[in-house]
Protein backbone atom coordinates (compact mmCIF):
# COMPACT_ATOMS: atom_id res chain seq x y z
CA UNK A 1 0.00 0.00 0.00
CA UNK A 2 1.41 3.70 -0.95
CA UNK A 3 1.34 6.36 1.45
CA UNK A 4 1.69 10.33 0.53
CA UNK A 5 3.09 12.22 4.35
CA UNK A 6 3.32 15.86 4.73
CA UNK A 7 6.71 16.18 6.54
CA UNK A 8 8.44 19.05 8.94
CA UNK A 9 11.80 18.93 9.93
CA UNK A 10 14.40 21.28 11.19
CA UNK A 11 17.07 20.88 8.83
CA UNK A 12 19.91 22.24 11.16
CA UNK A 13 21.17 18.65 11.99
CA UNK A 14 21.00 17.10 9.30
CA UNK A 15 23.47 16.67 6.27
CA UNK A 16 19.78 17.21 3.82
CA UNK A 17 17.06 15.46 2.87
CA UNK A 18 18.90 12.50 0.69
CA UNK A 19 20.96 9.85 1.84
CA UNK A 20 24.40 10.03 1.92
CA UNK A 21 27.40 7.82 2.43
CA UNK A 22 28.42 9.82 5.53
CA UNK A 23 26.19 12.06 8.25
CA UNK A 24 22.28 11.93 9.00
CA UNK A 25 19.87 12.71 6.81
CA UNK A 26 16.29 13.28 6.57
CA UNK A 27 15.46 10.41 4.39
CA UNK A 28 17.48 8.14 6.00
CA UNK A 29 16.03 9.24 9.35
CA UNK A 30 12.17 8.17 8.19
CA UNK A 31 13.87 4.73 6.65
CA UNK A 32 14.69 4.11 9.74
CA UNK A 33 11.82 4.62 11.34
CA UNK A 34 9.93 3.08 8.67
CA UNK A 35 11.95 0.06 9.25
CA UNK A 36 11.71 -0.30 13.12
CA UNK A 37 7.84 0.26 12.95
CA UNK A 38 7.58 -2.40 10.34
CA UNK A 39 9.61 -4.76 12.30
CA UNK A 40 12.55 -4.85 9.66
CA UNK A 41 11.63 -4.25 6.30
CA UNK A 42 13.30 -2.15 4.41
CA UNK A 43 11.35 0.75 2.69
CA UNK A 44 11.84 3.47 0.51
CA UNK A 45 11.42 6.33 1.08
CA UNK A 46 10.95 9.26 -2.20
CA UNK A 47 10.98 12.89 -1.30
CA UNK A 48 9.41 15.47 -3.96
CA UNK A 49 13.21 16.64 -4.33
CA UNK A 50 16.01 17.36 -2.02
CA UNK A 51 16.68 19.83 0.32
CA UNK A 52 20.00 20.96 1.38
CA UNK A 53 22.28 20.41 4.47
CA UNK A 54 20.48 23.24 7.24
CA UNK A 55 17.58 23.85 4.48
CA UNK A 56 14.23 23.66 6.63
CA UNK A 57 10.74 22.29 5.57
CA UNK A 58 7.26 23.17 6.92
CA UNK A 59 5.75 20.78 3.79
CA UNK A 60 7.86 18.42 2.44
CA UNK A 61 6.00 15.63 0.62
CA UNK A 62 7.24 12.07 0.33
CA UNK A 63 5.67 8.81 -0.43
CA UNK A 64 6.91 5.32 0.25
CA UNK A 65 5.30 1.41 0.15
CA UNK A 66 4.34 -0.03 3.50
CA UNK A 67 4.37 -4.03 3.20
CA UNK A 68 1.34 -4.79 6.11
CA UNK A 69 -2.32 -3.19 6.64
CA UNK A 70 -2.46 -0.35 8.90
CA UNK A 71 -4.56 2.74 9.02
CA UNK A 72 -3.31 6.15 8.10
CA UNK A 73 -3.81 7.29 11.43
CA UNK A 74 -1.82 4.42 13.24
CA UNK A 75 1.15 5.06 10.84
CA UNK A 76 1.24 8.62 11.47
CA UNK A 77 1.10 7.92 15.34
CA UNK A 78 3.54 5.39 14.62
CA UNK A 79 6.17 7.58 12.64
CA UNK A 80 5.51 10.52 15.19
CA UNK A 81 6.64 8.60 18.29
CA UNK A 82 10.05 6.71 16.45
CA UNK A 83 11.34 10.01 14.73
CA UNK A 84 13.31 12.70 16.54
CA UNK A 85 11.79 15.86 17.54
CA UNK A 86 13.52 17.81 14.79
CA UNK A 87 11.36 16.18 12.03
CA UNK A 88 7.40 15.60 12.71
CA UNK A 89 4.53 13.80 10.24
CA UNK A 90 1.92 16.46 9.61
CA UNK A 91 -0.34 14.45 7.52
CA UNK A 92 -0.03 10.51 6.15
CA UNK A 93 -2.69 9.73 2.93
CA UNK A 94 -3.54 6.82 0.78
CA UNK A 95 -2.63 7.17 -2.25
CA UNK A 96 -2.78 4.49 -5.58
CA UNK A 97 0.20 3.06 -6.58
CA UNK A 98 0.99 5.49 -9.52
CA UNK A 99 1.56 8.50 -7.06
CA UNK A 100 5.08 9.54 -6.83
CA UNK A 101 5.77 12.46 -4.44
CA UNK A 102 8.63 13.20 -7.21
CA UNK A 103 7.44 13.12 -10.78
CA UNK A 104 3.79 14.57 -10.40
CA UNK A 105 5.08 17.97 -8.43
CA UNK A 106 3.27 20.61 -10.44
CA UNK A 107 5.15 23.55 -8.15
CA UNK A 108 6.26 24.38 -5.46
CA UNK A 109 6.55 27.48 -2.88
CA UNK A 110 9.27 28.62 -0.71
CA UNK A 111 10.14 30.70 2.31
CA UNK A 112 13.37 32.84 3.21
CA UNK A 113 13.41 34.38 6.46
CA UNK A 114 15.39 37.71 7.45
CA UNK A 115 16.73 39.36 10.19
CA UNK A 116 17.25 42.64 9.99
CA UNK A 117 17.89 43.68 13.29
CA UNK A 118 21.46 45.19 13.83
CA UNK A 119 21.85 42.11 16.38
CA UNK A 120 20.27 38.90 16.22
CA UNK A 121 17.25 37.85 18.00
CA UNK A 122 18.98 35.09 20.31
CA UNK A 123 15.11 33.09 19.39
CA UNK A 124 15.70 32.89 15.26
CA UNK A 125 19.27 32.97 14.94
CA UNK A 126 19.09 29.42 13.93
CA UNK A 127 16.17 29.97 11.36
CA UNK A 128 16.77 33.07 9.60
CA UNK A 129 19.83 34.68 7.57
CA UNK A 130 21.05 37.68 10.07
CA UNK A 131 21.39 40.68 7.65
CA UNK A 132 21.97 44.09 9.64
CA UNK A 133 22.16 46.35 6.80
CA UNK A 134 18.85 48.84 5.66
CA UNK A 135 17.35 47.01 3.09
CA UNK A 136 14.70 48.91 0.78
CA UNK A 137 12.16 46.84 0.71
CA UNK A 138 10.32 48.57 -1.76
CA UNK A 139 13.11 48.42 -4.48
CA UNK A 140 13.85 45.06 -4.00
CA UNK A 141 9.75 44.36 -4.89
CA UNK A 142 10.52 45.93 -7.70
CA UNK A 143 13.25 43.70 -8.57
CA UNK A 144 11.25 40.87 -7.57
CA UNK A 145 8.55 41.58 -9.91
CA UNK A 146 10.74 40.86 -12.94
CA UNK A 147 11.51 37.74 -12.43
CA UNK A 148 7.46 36.66 -12.53
CA UNK A 149 6.54 34.79 -15.59
CA UNK A 150 8.45 32.06 -17.57
CA UNK A 151 12.07 32.64 -18.18
CA UNK A 152 15.75 30.94 -18.45
CA UNK A 153 16.99 31.25 -15.08
CA UNK A 154 20.29 29.87 -15.65
CA UNK A 155 22.07 32.56 -14.13
CA UNK A 156 20.23 31.90 -11.01
CA UNK A 157 21.04 28.45 -10.98
CA UNK A 158 24.31 26.65 -9.08
CA UNK A 159 26.87 25.40 -11.65
CA UNK A 160 27.37 22.04 -10.16
CA UNK A 161 23.76 21.23 -11.88
CA UNK A 162 23.43 17.98 -13.85
CA UNK A 163 20.11 19.99 -15.41
CA UNK A 164 20.67 21.17 -19.14
CA UNK A 165 16.93 22.97 -19.21
CA UNK A 166 17.16 26.07 -16.99
CA UNK A 167 13.94 27.18 -18.38
CA UNK A 168 11.02 27.43 -15.27
CA UNK A 169 7.91 29.67 -14.41
CA UNK A 170 7.47 31.95 -11.42
CA UNK A 171 3.90 32.69 -10.26
CA UNK A 172 5.20 34.08 -6.89
CA UNK A 173 8.08 36.70 -6.15
CA UNK A 174 7.23 38.36 -2.91
CA UNK A 175 9.05 40.02 -0.30
CA UNK A 176 7.20 41.15 3.03
CA UNK A 177 8.54 43.56 5.81
CA UNK A 178 7.35 43.27 9.30
CA UNK A 179 8.85 46.53 10.72
CA UNK A 180 7.95 45.62 14.75
CA UNK A 181 10.37 42.38 14.52
CA UNK A 182 12.42 43.62 11.54
CA UNK A 183 11.51 40.62 9.89
CA UNK A 184 12.06 40.34 6.21
CA UNK A 185 9.89 37.05 4.15
CA UNK A 186 10.49 36.24 0.71
CA UNK A 187 8.08 33.94 -0.84
CA UNK A 188 9.22 32.29 -3.95
CA UNK A 189 6.46 29.98 -5.86
CA UNK A 190 6.49 28.39 -9.14
CA UNK A 191 6.46 24.87 -11.61
CA UNK A 192 9.98 24.12 -10.31
CA UNK A 193 13.03 25.22 -9.22
CA UNK A 194 17.13 24.85 -9.93
CA UNK A 195 19.53 23.97 -8.10
CA UNK A 196 20.43 26.92 -5.40
CA UNK A 197 17.61 28.89 -7.27
CA UNK A 198 15.76 30.49 -3.99
CA UNK A 199 18.82 31.45 -1.99
CA UNK A 200 20.71 32.85 -5.25
CA UNK A 201 17.73 35.10 -5.72
CA UNK A 202 17.74 36.13 -2.44
CA UNK A 203 21.38 36.72 -2.62
CA UNK A 204 21.06 38.77 -5.48
CA UNK A 205 17.63 40.50 -4.37
CA UNK A 206 19.59 41.75 -0.99
CA UNK A 207 22.35 43.05 -2.56
CA UNK A 208 19.55 45.18 -5.07
CA UNK A 209 18.30 46.33 -1.70
CA UNK A 210 21.15 47.12 -0.02
CA UNK A 211 22.14 49.41 -3.19
CA UNK A 212 25.09 47.55 -4.30
CA UNK A 213 22.97 46.45 -8.13
CA UNK A 214 20.45 48.87 -9.67
CA UNK A 215 17.33 47.88 -9.59
CA UNK A 216 16.70 46.23 -12.99
CA UNK A 217 18.97 43.97 -12.44
CA UNK A 218 16.67 40.79 -12.87
CA UNK A 219 16.07 41.52 -16.25
CA UNK A 220 19.44 41.48 -17.42
CA UNK A 221 20.76 39.07 -14.95
CA UNK A 222 17.84 36.34 -16.84
CA UNK A 223 19.42 38.05 -20.24
CA UNK A 224 22.56 37.01 -19.47
CA UNK A 225 21.98 33.56 -18.22
CA UNK A 226 25.30 33.47 -16.12
CA UNK A 227 25.66 32.29 -12.62
CA UNK A 228 28.93 34.45 -12.11
CA UNK A 229 26.97 37.45 -12.98
CA UNK A 230 24.44 36.75 -9.81
CA UNK A 231 24.49 37.57 -6.31
CA UNK A 232 25.76 35.22 -3.63
CA UNK A 233 23.94 31.81 -2.50
CA UNK A 234 22.22 33.02 0.88
CA UNK A 235 22.82 30.67 3.25
CA UNK A 236 21.02 27.32 4.23
CA UNK A 237 19.60 28.38 7.61
CA UNK A 238 17.25 30.89 6.61
CA UNK A 239 15.24 28.66 3.86
CA UNK A 240 12.18 26.80 4.10
CA UNK A 241 10.47 24.51 1.60
CA UNK A 242 6.65 25.42 2.67
CA UNK A 243 4.70 23.63 0.16
CA UNK A 244 4.32 20.69 -2.67
CA UNK A 245 1.48 20.70 -5.04
CA UNK A 246 0.61 17.74 -7.43
CA UNK A 247 -1.51 16.98 -10.57
CA UNK A 248 -4.60 15.44 -9.84
CA UNK A 249 -5.76 12.08 -10.21
CA UNK A 250 -6.76 12.33 -14.00
CA UNK A 251 -3.56 14.00 -15.06
CA UNK A 252 -1.44 11.43 -13.68
CA UNK A 253 -3.27 8.68 -15.39
CA UNK A 254 -2.46 10.60 -18.58
CA UNK A 255 1.22 10.78 -17.73
CA UNK A 256 1.60 7.11 -16.50
CA UNK A 257 0.09 6.10 -19.72
CA UNK A 258 2.44 8.20 -21.83
CA UNK A 259 5.75 6.68 -20.23
CA UNK A 260 4.10 3.33 -20.99
CA UNK A 261 3.15 4.14 -24.65
CA UNK A 262 6.98 5.97 -24.53
CA UNK A 263 8.32 2.64 -22.98
CA UNK A 264 6.74 0.60 -26.29
CA UNK B 1 27.20 56.98 35.25
CA UNK B 2 23.45 55.07 35.52
CA UNK B 3 22.42 53.22 32.59
CA UNK B 4 19.25 51.25 32.11
CA UNK B 5 18.95 48.29 29.39
CA UNK B 6 16.53 46.25 28.14
CA UNK B 7 17.44 42.70 27.05
CA UNK B 8 15.95 39.34 25.71
CA UNK B 9 17.78 36.36 26.15
CA UNK B 10 16.94 32.39 25.89
CA UNK B 11 16.61 30.86 29.37
CA UNK B 12 17.95 27.33 27.39
CA UNK B 13 21.39 27.45 28.62
CA UNK B 14 21.32 29.18 31.67
CA UNK B 15 20.42 28.28 35.35
CA UNK B 16 18.68 31.73 35.50
CA UNK B 17 18.88 35.39 36.17
CA UNK B 18 21.06 35.28 39.04
CA UNK B 19 24.17 34.47 39.33
CA UNK B 20 25.10 31.23 41.55
CA UNK B 21 28.33 29.49 42.73
CA UNK B 22 28.24 26.83 40.21
CA UNK B 23 27.09 27.56 36.15
CA UNK B 24 26.11 30.05 33.89
CA UNK B 25 23.33 32.51 34.51
CA UNK B 26 22.49 35.87 33.04
CA UNK B 27 23.76 38.41 35.53
CA UNK B 28 27.18 36.25 35.86
CA UNK B 29 27.41 36.82 31.67
CA UNK B 30 26.78 40.38 31.77
CA UNK B 31 28.88 41.02 34.32
CA UNK B 32 31.25 39.75 32.74
CA UNK B 33 30.76 41.55 28.91
CA UNK B 34 30.68 44.92 30.89
CA UNK B 35 34.22 44.03 32.30
CA UNK B 36 35.37 42.91 29.65
CA UNK B 37 34.10 46.45 27.65
CA UNK B 38 35.32 48.60 30.64
CA UNK B 39 38.58 46.98 30.60
CA UNK B 40 38.65 45.24 33.99
CA UNK B 41 35.98 46.94 36.09
CA UNK B 42 33.68 45.16 38.09
CA UNK B 43 30.10 46.72 37.47
CA UNK B 44 27.14 45.09 39.46
CA UNK B 45 24.41 44.49 36.95
CA UNK B 46 20.94 44.62 38.87
CA UNK B 47 17.70 43.18 37.52
CA UNK B 48 13.68 43.96 37.68
CA UNK B 49 13.49 40.58 39.40
CA UNK B 50 14.96 36.76 39.00
CA UNK B 51 14.14 34.48 36.22
CA UNK B 52 14.55 30.94 37.03
CA UNK B 53 16.33 28.45 34.66
CA UNK B 54 15.33 28.02 31.02
CA UNK B 55 13.00 30.99 31.98
CA UNK B 56 12.87 33.17 28.53
CA UNK B 57 12.86 36.80 28.60
CA UNK B 58 11.45 39.40 25.54
CA UNK B 59 11.84 42.44 27.71
CA UNK B 60 13.82 41.83 31.07
CA UNK B 61 15.02 45.34 32.40
CA UNK B 62 18.96 45.89 33.90
CA UNK B 63 20.61 48.37 35.38
CA UNK B 64 24.36 49.43 36.03
CA UNK B 65 26.82 52.14 36.84
CA UNK B 66 29.20 52.98 34.23
CA UNK B 67 32.80 53.96 35.35
CA UNK B 68 33.44 56.04 31.87
CA UNK B 69 32.14 58.27 30.10
CA UNK B 70 30.23 56.07 27.02
CA UNK B 71 27.43 56.71 24.43
CA UNK B 72 24.30 54.93 25.20
CA UNK B 73 24.58 54.04 21.36
CA UNK B 74 28.44 53.12 22.14
CA UNK B 75 27.43 51.07 25.13
CA UNK B 76 24.76 48.98 23.43
CA UNK B 77 26.89 48.05 20.42
CA UNK B 78 29.66 47.07 22.47
CA UNK B 79 27.19 44.76 24.91
CA UNK B 80 26.03 43.27 21.83
CA UNK B 81 29.54 42.32 20.43
CA UNK B 82 30.85 40.63 23.76
CA UNK B 83 27.69 38.65 24.78
CA UNK B 84 26.81 35.12 23.19
CA UNK B 85 23.78 35.39 20.10
CA UNK B 86 21.21 33.98 23.73
CA UNK B 87 21.39 37.62 25.04
CA UNK B 88 20.84 40.54 22.95
CA UNK B 89 20.38 43.85 24.20
CA UNK B 90 17.30 45.76 22.90
CA UNK B 91 18.17 49.48 23.88
CA UNK B 92 20.22 51.32 26.42
CA UNK B 93 19.02 54.51 27.83
CA UNK B 94 21.17 56.96 30.74
CA UNK B 95 19.06 57.50 33.52
CA UNK B 96 19.38 59.45 37.03
CA UNK B 97 21.54 57.60 39.71
CA UNK B 98 18.67 56.92 41.71
CA UNK B 99 17.28 54.83 38.86
CA UNK B 100 16.31 50.81 40.29
CA UNK B 101 15.38 48.17 38.21
CA UNK B 102 13.98 46.23 40.75
CA UNK B 103 12.92 48.66 43.59
CA UNK B 104 10.87 51.11 40.76
CA UNK B 105 8.99 48.57 38.73
CA UNK B 106 5.17 49.14 39.07
CA UNK B 107 4.26 46.03 36.71
CA UNK B 108 5.34 43.24 34.71
CA UNK B 109 4.05 41.23 31.63
CA UNK B 110 4.43 37.82 31.01
CA UNK B 111 3.53 35.27 28.27
CA UNK B 112 3.41 31.58 28.52
CA UNK B 113 3.38 29.61 25.01
CA UNK B 114 1.98 25.98 24.96
CA UNK B 115 1.83 23.93 21.71
CA UNK B 116 -1.52 22.04 21.43
CA UNK B 117 -0.47 20.03 18.74
CA UNK B 118 -0.65 16.02 18.98
CA UNK B 119 3.11 16.11 18.30
CA UNK B 120 5.71 18.71 19.01
CA UNK B 121 6.38 21.47 15.65
CA UNK B 122 10.44 21.09 14.95
CA UNK B 123 10.87 24.81 15.42
CA UNK B 124 9.24 25.16 19.07
CA UNK B 125 10.10 22.09 20.85
CA UNK B 126 12.88 24.43 23.23
CA UNK B 127 10.42 27.52 23.38
CA UNK B 128 6.66 26.36 24.29
CA UNK B 129 5.23 23.45 26.43
CA UNK B 130 4.07 20.72 24.75
CA UNK B 131 0.75 19.66 25.58
CA UNK B 132 -1.27 17.31 22.86
CA UNK B 133 -4.55 17.03 24.72
CA UNK B 134 -7.83 19.03 23.52
CA UNK B 135 -8.11 21.86 25.95
CA UNK B 136 -11.47 23.87 26.05
CA UNK B 137 -10.23 27.27 25.44
CA UNK B 138 -13.74 29.63 26.23
CA UNK B 139 -13.61 27.46 29.86
CA UNK B 140 -10.07 28.63 30.79
CA UNK B 141 -10.53 31.98 29.76
CA UNK B 142 -13.79 32.10 32.08
CA UNK B 143 -11.96 30.62 34.86
CA UNK B 144 -8.92 33.22 33.81
CA UNK B 145 -11.19 36.17 34.87
CA UNK B 146 -11.43 35.47 38.24
CA UNK B 147 -7.97 36.26 39.03
CA UNK B 148 -8.76 40.18 37.94
CA UNK B 149 -7.92 42.11 40.57
CA UNK B 150 -6.63 42.01 44.12
CA UNK B 151 -6.31 38.58 45.53
CA UNK B 152 -3.95 37.28 48.04
CA UNK B 153 -2.27 34.86 45.49
CA UNK B 154 -0.92 32.18 48.27
CA UNK B 155 -1.89 29.24 46.56
CA UNK B 156 -0.12 30.39 43.42
CA UNK B 157 3.37 30.97 45.42
CA UNK B 158 5.90 28.44 45.36
CA UNK B 159 6.06 27.14 49.27
CA UNK B 160 10.09 27.83 48.51
CA UNK B 161 9.52 31.52 49.49
CA UNK B 162 10.66 34.21 52.01
CA UNK B 163 7.68 36.44 51.13
CA UNK B 164 5.34 36.64 53.82
CA UNK B 165 2.98 39.05 51.85
CA UNK B 166 1.00 37.43 49.01
CA UNK B 167 -1.31 39.80 48.00
CA UNK B 168 -1.12 41.22 44.15
CA UNK B 169 -3.26 43.08 41.62
CA UNK B 170 -3.45 41.40 38.49
CA UNK B 171 -4.71 43.28 35.49
CA UNK B 172 -4.50 40.97 32.48
CA UNK B 173 -5.07 37.22 32.91
CA UNK B 174 -5.85 35.78 28.88
CA UNK B 175 -5.81 33.20 27.20
CA UNK B 176 -5.73 33.19 23.19
CA UNK B 177 -5.66 30.81 20.55
CA UNK B 178 -4.36 30.39 17.05
CA UNK B 179 -6.21 27.39 15.86
CA UNK B 180 -3.97 27.33 12.69
CA UNK B 181 -0.86 26.37 14.55
CA UNK B 182 -2.28 24.69 17.43
CA UNK B 183 -0.76 27.83 20.06
CA UNK B 184 -1.77 28.59 22.88
CA UNK B 185 -0.91 31.89 24.89
CA UNK B 186 -1.36 33.12 28.08
CA UNK B 187 -0.66 36.73 29.04
CA UNK B 188 -0.69 37.98 32.47
CA UNK B 189 -0.15 41.42 33.33
CA UNK B 190 0.41 42.71 36.96
CA UNK B 191 1.60 45.05 39.53
CA UNK B 192 4.21 41.89 40.69
CA UNK B 193 4.30 38.34 40.86
CA UNK B 194 4.86 35.79 43.39
CA UNK B 195 7.54 32.67 43.14
CA UNK B 196 6.72 30.59 40.37
CA UNK B 197 2.92 32.31 40.32
CA UNK B 198 2.62 32.14 36.46
CA UNK B 199 3.95 29.21 36.44
CA UNK B 200 1.44 27.82 38.78
CA UNK B 201 -1.80 29.64 37.24
CA UNK B 202 -0.91 27.97 33.48
CA UNK B 203 -1.20 24.40 34.99
CA UNK B 204 -3.96 25.33 36.79
CA UNK B 205 -5.76 26.38 33.79
CA UNK B 206 -4.49 23.78 31.66
CA UNK B 207 -6.30 21.13 34.26
CA UNK B 208 -9.66 23.68 33.80
CA UNK B 209 -8.98 23.48 30.38
CA UNK B 210 -8.74 19.86 30.01
CA UNK B 211 -12.25 19.31 32.21
CA UNK B 212 -9.70 18.07 35.36
CA UNK B 213 -11.02 20.68 37.73
CA UNK B 214 -14.19 22.51 37.97
CA UNK B 215 -14.05 25.91 35.92
CA UNK B 216 -14.97 28.38 39.17
CA UNK B 217 -12.29 26.83 40.81
CA UNK B 218 -9.76 29.65 40.81
CA UNK B 219 -12.13 31.28 43.27
CA UNK B 220 -11.73 27.91 45.55
CA UNK B 221 -7.91 28.52 45.14
CA UNK B 222 -7.89 31.83 46.06
CA UNK B 223 -9.89 31.07 49.45
CA UNK B 224 -7.62 28.18 49.78
CA UNK B 225 -4.49 30.42 50.41
CA UNK B 226 -3.05 26.77 49.83
CA UNK B 227 0.00 25.77 47.09
CA UNK B 228 -1.05 22.22 47.49
CA UNK B 229 -4.27 22.52 46.50
CA UNK B 230 -3.43 24.25 43.09
CA UNK B 231 -1.96 22.67 40.04
CA UNK B 232 1.61 21.50 38.82
CA UNK B 233 4.24 24.07 38.01
CA UNK B 234 4.40 24.24 34.50
CA UNK B 235 7.61 23.90 32.68
CA UNK B 236 10.34 26.51 32.64
CA UNK B 237 10.83 26.71 28.79
CA UNK B 238 7.04 27.82 28.00
CA UNK B 239 7.82 31.35 30.08
CA UNK B 240 8.64 34.50 28.88
CA UNK B 241 8.99 37.54 30.52
CA UNK B 242 8.31 40.43 28.23
CA UNK B 243 7.66 43.87 29.85
CA UNK B 244 8.22 45.51 32.69
CA UNK B 245 6.86 49.04 33.61
CA UNK B 246 8.17 51.57 35.76
CA UNK B 247 7.24 54.41 37.84
CA UNK B 248 7.62 58.58 36.77
CA UNK B 249 10.38 60.34 38.21
CA UNK B 250 8.62 61.96 40.51
CA UNK B 251 7.40 58.61 42.16
CA UNK B 252 10.79 57.69 42.30
CA UNK B 253 11.76 60.92 43.96
CA UNK B 254 9.03 60.38 46.43
CA UNK B 255 9.98 57.32 46.82
CA UNK B 256 13.75 58.28 47.27
CA UNK B 257 12.80 61.03 49.90
CA UNK B 258 10.36 58.64 52.22
CA UNK B 259 13.24 55.98 52.16
CA UNK B 260 15.58 58.99 53.25
CA UNK B 261 13.37 59.91 55.91
CA UNK B 262 12.86 56.54 56.87
CA UNK B 263 16.45 55.90 57.71
CA UNK B 264 16.63 59.29 59.07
Amino acid sequence: MRYKAVIEYDGGPYIGFQVQPDGKSIQGTLQKALKTISKGHNIGVHGSGRTDSGVHAKGQVIHFDYPAAISTHGLWRALNSVTPDSIRIKEVEAVEETFHARYHTIGKRYEYHVDLAKYPSPFTAQYMLHHPYSTDVDRMQTALNDLIGTHDFKSFCSTKTDKTDFVRTLTQAQVDYDAENHHLTFTFAGDGFLYNMVRILVGTALQIGDGLRPVDEMQRLLAVKDRNEAGPTAPAHGLYLMAVDYMDRADRDAKVASWEDHRR
